[in-house]
């Protein structure tokens, strides 16, 4: 019997809600009750593979070597598209070949994949290879199983968040995710020099949120690298009416005037 | 000491939200650390005992014999209805007899019903019975203690969800759950030859999601054997402006106009 | 090895929302995988400390001796507010010095409180300490760590839920929490004698929802031993419009109009 400070880690997330990735569960925990499942996210907004990718990419990094990434936003299932078994840095991520792994896996190190035979999906339903492709495959994997062994190695779809570019007039970037707090992570992990408007308002540079005054826009280097505008004791997501994939610009505020 | 391999699962189900999930794990927890705790889902519609016993149905069968599944809808707290025990193929369920149980126990095999004697709920708030009554249950059957302990052999409350009914001019169904992406299900296992409207819009009918265009209706028999009406990229839920209970008719679209 | 009857529970409470939690627990994965993590709420209204003390206080009575409270509603985290590990009754609780951890410490018992020692907290992301800080805390302290290894004793900041006053004209309270029912939680232990009418409409005094009739709202001692306001199969929340922090009054409702 393994010993429980060697049980493997199992991280599930997906844009499922409530109830289906209980069923994935079921499917892993049927296969092996040794691995520690934790939820990353099942809140990502439907179909949004960069907001998953982006919240998979923040959260495998706290995670130990050996854990097993189980990623699930899924527009394309019942496709052709592949499904993939990534491995790097340490980590291995399962899930479609849509991009959602390769962000994370980029961050850990140098993303090797292959791809996940299409006869593993025998007998699958056609609309939740979530719970009938890739559960088993991340139990098995979690249990020892070898990512080369599912299938040929293959260059996965990749995206990225783009870069943001800093401009004369300040800074263009995209929103690619939005916390619960309502906080807008941005594709940048500098802020240049200088102070911002954003739609009229003053966003103030801080190092954490208490510095802003109550109310006050603020933009920061969030907890996982990224520039995030947020608001001290509110909701950036409100105040400024912003989504994942929505492009802004941070105009640097011009002291003269 | 008892293998982690062996360990009981211990699902929960209820309409709480949080914080109160939590309550009902620590009185598990008190009893037995052994078990291995999975949330199907504590959103159910609060009270909505019939789209909890259709969630319980879906999540239960991805489980393995031996699961325990404690179930928690339930307006008559408080009031005379029993409490039960269910066996059925193997998994056990605990909670009110109030229907909630049933589907699922049906769909796993010949359910078995036990009354949990009115003395084991002594001293529990006349409002949580979840965490004084069937949380200490669970935890005890997982550890186990046998259905028939609880008390005498009972018929329980039964629910159904009714059957679709194929009509001449197409189908008349209800809607049981909704679920994360809006997708409707219907109580309807089969659907009918021919093309659909709902609500003067054509509603495709596929195999897999993706067959749809953009922001199309469909129809598909989802993951769990029902059929469910969805939008490609989009909600069915707000496009048609439905919730569990109501009722539908997919009119079959009439090609000689 | 550790038998498995014996691993130490966490638990986490925060107002995060989703993605971050995970990072908590692959903070505390990364240092033990012995202990079972249960979340007790991230839906905790955000920075509103007052409604996460409430619902620590709740569900922490639930858990066995032995338990660790890993609570995070921080609108200071990166100022100067400190760090605290607070034991009482058995239980230890880790968190940030605003009162947070409080409340519930004092339902178990007499809280004795350390600082962590700023050091602990080197390297640290300015807006992460549940990450950085007490995640890493918790985990030492669930595999054996003593308190008083993180600093020195201190006094905590407090805050109680002052205490809802019976006055001629029947009871002055505060709604302390709401509930996924809508449910609204009051300061008030006990529900004076006679009938009230909030906001004109009458309320109810019942033992449990079900002796109420449909829609009707009604007052009751609920599970966690406050005093809530309910509305039978509705929500009282939607129905009386009242949020965590408002001032009510229930007036004795005079008989002899």
């Amino acid at each position: 019997m393994q010993g429980s400070s060697n049980r493997p880690i199992i991280t599930l997330l997906s844009d499922f809600g409530s109830l289906y990735p209980a069923e994935m569960k079921g499917a892993i925990l049927s296969r092996t009750r040794d691995a520690v499942l934790v939820d990353i996210s099942h809140e990502i907004s439907p179909q949004e593979i960069r907001a998953g990718a982006f919240a998979l990419m923040v959260a495998a990094r706290a995670f130990p070597e050996g854990t097993v990434h189980l990623a699930v936003v899924d527009p394309g299932v019942g496709t052709d598209r592949l499904g993939l078994v990534v491995e790097s840095g340490g980590h291995i991520f399962v899930g479609p070949d849509n991009g959602l792994l390769i962000p994370a896996a980029e961050s850990l190190g140098s993303p090797k994949a292959w791809m996940i035979d299409p006869s593993f999906a025998h007998g699958a339903a056609p609309t939740f290879h979530g719970r009938d492709v890739f559960a088993p495959a991340a139990a098995m994997l979690a249990s020892g199983r070898k990512p080369e062994s599912f299938g040929p190695r293959v260059s996965p779809k990749t995206i990225d968040f783009g870069g943001a570019r800093v401009i004369d007039s300040g800074m263009k970037a995209e929103v690619i995710y939005v916390d619960g707090f309502g906080n807008l992570i941005l594709n940048a992990s500098e802020i240049p020099e200088g102070e911002f408007v954003l739609s009229g308002r003053r966003v103030r540079r801080v190092r954490t949120y208490a510095e802003a005054g109550c109310d006050e826009p603020l933009i920061t280097i969030g907890s996982h690298g990224f520039a995030e505008i947020a608001v001290n004791g509110g909701s950036a997501k409100e105040l400024f009416g912003l989504a994942p994939g929505n492009r802004i610009v941070l105009e640097r505020e011009n002291c003269s005037e």
